[in-house]
């Protein structure tokens, strides 16, 4: 594991007390890179007070507007959630993401997001996800407070780094690098593009589509050079629908 | 294990926030019975606020005068300790600990002992214990909050509950089969197809292109509904591709 590689993102987190919770409880475990999109508040007393010693933390952490720069040049996301979506999404417990993290994080950017102390992270966040993180909590209170989620996740990251062999990963020695998430934005603005182009999606009646192919594509985390292959055949499909076009006219 | 054999005791809690943050800890990780030693401010406002749906945990929480009267009648009492002691004790981390709190808890009362903010347990609390646990920090800011260490805890206990149960993979609940082999090859052959169609692949000159496509493919397991989907694509693009053929004769 590389802790350098790891961000701890919070998505537009509402009480300034807990950010301050986070950067302990992330400095306790060794970790250190801390992105905020959008908080409420903040800089804020509360969270300096929280932060005990871990003020540094806070002092580096990067202050963001949108998702989307926090997670700029990452290619392994991580997105927290507690709960059933409608289309599942590839999901593992805490313990075993925290393996794929640390793997990861060897050679790659990873992200691990965190929502809203009320809401979570929303679908469209989730989304951007490769691979979402549940923490088993009790039925009669299963909603965790958010320094407590990041302490967890935290914890078991420092359990697989003390525990820490040489599991090559699947992919360890893969032959291109894996695309980064602006690139698979643009990928999948092609896609949907050149769909409505051949008229499989019905722009007022986009269904389930494209985030079935969000999952899909997130799930198996398409290297630079499969990237390239794809929006090649994009490419060549929107000159032959628009040939078509042409002659219908 | 038995959770209502499993006793949080708080020896001297100094924060009464931290109160009510072990009350939601507990309960979020299905543990419910809770002992006060002489807390500095108890009740208090702060405890109830920061317990949030676990309000009825302070509720039935017992304040006592004397660490005695807390484990009056236990079997089994570990101490969580930062410290390195000058005698030794049996030590182990959190994960063995709560191993053997879940075995004893089945026919035992066990009580887990936390100590004040600032100094932890004292010798002699720690010397009525059968083991101690060790929470590993990083050693840049090893202090734990209070309720960061109940938290994770019983965390650790909740685990050992669900047991291999909680070792999801990744699609255990996915919302559609996995794809044949033989739905696999049909969906590559008719792949190859469009490619020519649309005058992606030569033929004549295929070099890696479908190996690094059915890499791709093979890696992420399609399900049905995505097969379906991709097949859809691939015959739309192949209308398309008819149509640019036509009005280029």
């Amino acid at each position: 594991m590389n802790p350098d590689n790891i961000d701890i993102v919070l998505v537009h987190t509402t009480h300034s007390g807990n950010i301050g919770g986070v950067a302990r409880a992330m400095k306790n475990m060794g970790l250190r890179r801390l992105t905020l999109v959008a908080p409420l508040e903040y800089p804020a007393p509360e969270a300096t007070w929280r932060a005990a010693s871990a003020v540094d933390v806070l002092e580096n952490a990067r202050v963001v507007a949108t998702l989307e720069e926090a997670i700029a040049g990452c290619q392994f996301v991580v997105g927290t959630s507690a709960r059933e979506r409608r289309i599942p999404w590839p999901v593992q417990d805490a313990r075993r993401c925290a393996e794929r993290i640390a793997t990861h994080s060897r050679s790659e950017r990873v992200a691990i997001l965190f929502g809203r102390e009320d809401r979570g992270l929303l679908n469209e966040e989730l989304e951007r996800c490769n691979l979402h993180c549940h923490i088993p909590t009790h039925d009669d209170y299963p909603s965790l407070n958010l320094a407590m989620a990041v302490q967890l996740v935290a914890y078991e990251c420092r359990m697989v780094q003390l525990g820490e062999q040489t599991n090559l990963s699947e992919d360890a020695e893969w032959d291109a690098p894996f695309s980064s998430t602006e690139d698979m934005a643009r990928f999948f603005a092609h896609l949907e593009e050149t769909l409505i182009d051949i008229e499989f999606l019905d722009p007022q009646a986009p269904r389930q589509l494209m985030r079935r192919l969000k999952r899909l594509f997130n799930r198996v985390r398409l290297d630079e050079m499969e990237l390239n292959i794809l929006r090649g055949i994009l490419s060549e499909t929107q000159k032959a629908a628009a040939k078509a076009a042409e002659s219908a006219d």
